[in-house]
């Protein structure tokens, strides 16, 4: 059996075996399969499928690729898969700590229109987002959270063939989308898991069908990995929340966490929030969603954050926002605002400087959006649209404006699509 | 427009423009695109395909990535996509030159269970296949028939795409194998082209279905690039003739040029021949046969053979035939001969020591096989099969009893299936 075989096999639609998945894994990340045959079977797998059990040996070969974090506890985690404003798991991480639960949680840096949890602590003076192993674990035994970027080797064999599917057009793939996510779920030694996948035009799925079978493939690869695996769809046809930028989305996290903040936000956290505790405790849904509302309206989850925060050493205090540019975008129509293409403002936002469209790009945490007007608010000529922060001179009121749709009639838009258990 | 968004169009089904085409082609000869976004594309195309404008737009930006010939006449070339036993070239290249018609072939040395022509020509003591390019015209000004290894830099994407694809498991595609072979076709000068399409056990077109895709995808594609092209389907379900090696298939050529050798062999050139006069005379089929069968008859064929082998410093007179080792292989059953896998043939005798498993293995012109029973004969036990000639000790007479059956009722076996115009 040889990768040569192997690539033949899948464009022939054929099934492939755990051991021919396990071999073009291992050879690519031991560097003795090249990239060219790494990308003829990935074309042939975007473009022929894969079941099932193949997608869940995939994953596990790829979780199997470097380091996996073992804990002495079972924890709860969250997973998003991208979106614009989503600042969800620094309200919900805390909500859930403070009702028992372990969260061990590391995450990623954003990249391209979407932020990144990362960003977001580091926007917060003196937040350590590297803790040592040991410190990690402590701190999660002393106050049931930590929330730290991912330092260790974790599922080398996804890191290297996503850098590939980048640069070969391979990355709209649901079997290659779902075994990326879980491989890193699985090595980061998550018990419980609650998945957000976003659809609509600012996520990567763009309809209910693609993410629903997304959300159904990681369900099934969760459970064939012994992990308490839970989907919620969630509606990204406009940004979560009104704030887009690290600073600005710190500060609405902790508006919800203090009991306010706009609707859509607080109602997600508090979905996916209830869910987590639900599989963490293992009780009904109904019971977990009492006890995340309650933390909530005491401030139980608002002083978790606070103890996060000051544990990994940040002061909120400090934070300041005094961004050189404001440009103030006005309404030019009356109607309806019916459509925000989602991913153009994500990109807006990283152009003003709150995300990277290369690795190496430098974030402006003080860069932003914050929207006065979402969809289905009725605008008038001359009404507030949103108003764009940044340090750098560059004016995007037009690319703004391009961005929505004003119309005469209200539209469809329900925030929580379907739960796949 | 970038090599990702050609990648991604080919993956949606679109169809690649001209523009497209050239940059893929010409970015990856200059090696600015790597090879893994060309796998990636190449994949794309085996399973997505390609119509006829795409195929001629990518065959013509592989024919003029190098060099290209151009003649002061109008030649007639033919081109067999390989097979078993086939050295039709060295007699029809000398019939249809016998009858005025200008040949100036390059071909290429055998790989894999198929022979190549300039393998053949160098079995032949002294024969000269590089010529300089003065030395080539001039010849076939002087006796219209020139047979040379190709040397000038014909063609080199498609070698390097080629070699890719060799590795990557995109070999078996319509749209590449009929733009790969065309684009060498074009770049050397053709005016003329009659193709052999070889369908069966020893041919890369397993069924008369595929290889008449190809054959029509080829047309097509001479035509759309100003060439009159032909194509014959032919029989590869047996070798091709009772000899298979080097000097073994010399004389049978020569043998059929003195009005002898097997009668499929014999069919099969005089069709070819018939074809190519028609093509280059633009006269009627049935007037060229009887020109082409007068010419063997006659024996000028045979005449400007030994013409051709002289000018180009060949002597046939030095020929030797010693082998060291003959295995001679009897039947053990009696019944009719019904099934010859004609590539397991092939690669028996390449290990004899007649053909290349890889590209610097050195020929023994010696080695091969002679075939003494083949479709349809009627065999009794310890009748002779064939001989295995060799200067190995390597003894293959199980894996050829494997790779014949013998049974008691006949089969259908036609040698020309079809004609594409």
């Amino acid at each position: 059996m040889t990768m040569y075989d192997i690539i033949e096999k899948k464009k022939n639609k054929n099934t492939l075996t755990k051991e021919e998945i396990s071999l073009f894994v291992n050879g690519y990340v031991n560097n003795e399969i090249p990239d060219y045959q790494v990308a003829s079977l990935l074309m042939a797998i975007v473009l022929n499928g894969m079941n099932d059990e193949e997608v869940t040996n995939l994953t596990l070969a790829m979780a199997n690729s470097g380091d996996k974090m073992e804990y002495n506890f079972k924890a709860v985690d969250k997973h998003s898969t991208g979106g614009v404003g989503d600042k969800t798991t620094l309200i919900v991480a805390p909500i859930v700590a403070s009702l028992g639960c372990k969260v061990a949680k590391m995450s990623g840096k954003g990249l391209g229109f979407t932020g990144g949890t990362i960003d977001k602590l580091e926007s917060i003076p003196g937040f350590r987002v590297q803790l040592s192993e040991d410190e990690f674990i402590h701190q999660i035994n002393e106050i049931n959270i930590a929330l730290i970027s991912q330092t260790k080797n974790i599922a080398p064999a996804d890191k290297k063939i996503y850098a590939l599917r980048d640069v070969t057009a391979t990355v709209d793939s649901i079997p290659l989308i779902a075994s990326s996510i879980m491989s890193k779920k699985i090595a980061s030694g998550a018990s419980n898991l609650v998945l957000d996948v976003k659809v609509g035009t600012g996520a990567f799925m763009k309809n209910v069908e693609d993410a629903k079978e997304l959300a159904t493939t990681m369900v099934n690869i969760g459970k064939n990995a012994n992990i308490n695996t839970l989907a919620i769809l969630s509606n990204m046809n406009q940004p979560l929340g009104n704030n887009i930028g690290n600073i600005l989305e710190v500060k609405e996290a902790i508006e919800v966490l203090e009991g306010n903040g706009p609707t859509d936000l607080k109602e997600l956290s508090i979905e996916l929030a209830s869910y987590m505790v639900s599989l963490f405790k293992n009780i009904s849904y109904d019971l977990a969603k009492n006890q995340v509302v309650e933390a909530l309206e005491n401030k139980q989850a608002l002083n978790k954050f606070y103890q996060l925060v000051s544990s990994q050493g940040g002061n909120l205090e400090k934070i300041t926002f005094n961004p050189k540019y404001e440009y103030k975008i006005y309404s030019k129509k009356e109607g309806y605002l019916t459509k925000m293409n989602t991913e153009e403002i994500g990109k807006i936002a990283s152009l003003l400087g709150a995300g990277r469209m290369t690795k190496d790009d430098i974030i402006d945490y003080e860069a932003g959006i914050i929207l006065n007007k979402k969809i289905n608010d009725y605008v008038k000529e001359n009404d507030l649209l949103a108003t764009l922060y940044t340090n750098k001179e560059v004016d995007l009121t037009d690319n703004y404006l391009h961005a929505i749709e004003i119309n005469n009639k209200s539209t469809e838009n329900k925030l929580i699509l379907g739960v796949i258990k």
